[in-house]
């Protein structure tokens, strides 16, 4: 088994999630990136599925679990001292909320540690609202206080079925820099 | 593995379950209903351990664990193109919350949509108090929140575990077709 | 398989679980107490890892889990009556919340019964601040009813993965035997 850390980071859209990734992968000595859909879309190129992104979606549901199931490989399979992978807990669809990190895909991608990025349900909303080509959906704050505790929820099961321990680490608005070092003493603490 | 979709509905006493689920398979075409609770009373016939319903509680744990087994494994094979499963997510007992859902039951079961029903908590209290002969148990308002919450991190288990996508839908006084209405939608969009 | 019970009691810091636990050993006929950590120290001395339990500590992640998978099998291979399982639903850690049932534990362990011992969190956060040497870390009241929360959803996950029934007990301020009673009827249902 790899010697690295793996850290699982993930946060509902609007949480500010890619801003404190991108501190981290740039502060911690050694960390490299582990986009997840990216990895689902290179595995899916290299088996001739598709040729571009937006066809990713057009998938069936048993490619696109098989697509994350190698991809949860690859990534466990690296070499880097800290991978930080960056992905979804779920997905907002018409079928429901699908999960991102299913017992499977843990089973594989065999994380060190949960990191669950967190936000004020105003802050989120209103994220949300300003950025609209990004985030789609328009939610209310009660639906954002409801994604929050899902949020909570689930990655609570990620850590009981995989072990690995979890962390919450808050994004206060223009604050990244903050949650981005507390992502860091972890990092520190468990290498120490 | 068969084709169809096998939404497994749960909700807890008095959100009014059965209205929307009896809906569902009287509005989605070729949809078929399977009471978990039915399959386990026929796989326990056959078995030469009961005749009667009544004598289903009277069987050990060991058994009934068996019987659940038997019924999901059962239910997963039908070739419906579409089966609602109505169970329980867990039921209520002097030895605590048994799941009804749990994790070999989920293997066997193989769901392919998870669907919570979800009410008022003023609501449910009010049909279980208008209905003593269906619901023994008197809770109050904070047990039936307590309840609520506890469906919602059962089921959000259920689906980190299985994988499948989960839905909460909310059923409005008065309004079950609406949540049918949801629901059928949602098994549009995964046969679409 | 051996026939007996194992309860599986966990509760937050603060919340009076050893209180409760002992009145249980003492007033359950047949009962006897497995405190999980002293058999992950008893395991760690067979294996010469360590001599004193400071040591424990500063076992590697993989030692300490392979001691946790350790101690639930021998727990699980005992031949009481009535187990009382004392352990950490997860501790608090620079690296997180490490889950002390995660998954390959329960799979160990077996219980039969998973009890949740919980409080105001009033008198939880007095009650650690009474006892400093105990308690090391200060937490503020909402960290405390966010550990509720999480203990809730942690122990609900551990249910479905299990298959055992989850029990909620209040344990009132002065009323640890009120607590321990109800406790003492769960074993009563179970064993009837």
């Amino acid at each position: 088994m790899p010697m690295g850390l793996r850290l699982v980071v993930v946060g509902i859209a609007g949480v500010g999630k890619s801003t404190v990734v991108q501190k981290c992968v740039s502060s911690i000595e050694g960390a490299t990136l582990a986009v997840f859909g990216t990895a689902m879309f290179d595995a899916a190129k290299e088996l001739r599925w598709v040729k571009h992104r937006d066809e990713m979606r057009k998938l069936t549901v048993e490619k696109q679990k098989r697509l994350q199931k190698v991809a949860a490989q690859k990534i466990s399979r690296g070499r880097g001292r800290v991978v930080i992978v960056d992905t979804h807990l779920f997905i907002r669809t018409p079928e429901g909320f699908w999960p991102g990190l299913p017992f499977v895909v843990i089973q594989s991608l065999k994380p060190t540690h949960l990191v669950l990025i967190e936000a004020e349900p105003e802050e989120i909303v209103s994220r949300r609202e300003n950025d609209k080509t990004r985030y789609r959906d328009m939610v209310t704050k009660e639906e954002v206080s409801a994604e929050l505790t899902l949020a909570r929820t689930f990655l609570s099961a990620a850590s009981l079925v995989s072990g690995a321990p979890i962390s919450f680490i808050r994004n206060y608005e223009g604050k990244a820099d903050e949650a981005a070092e507390q992502i860091r003493q972890l990092v520190r603490s468990a290498t120490a």
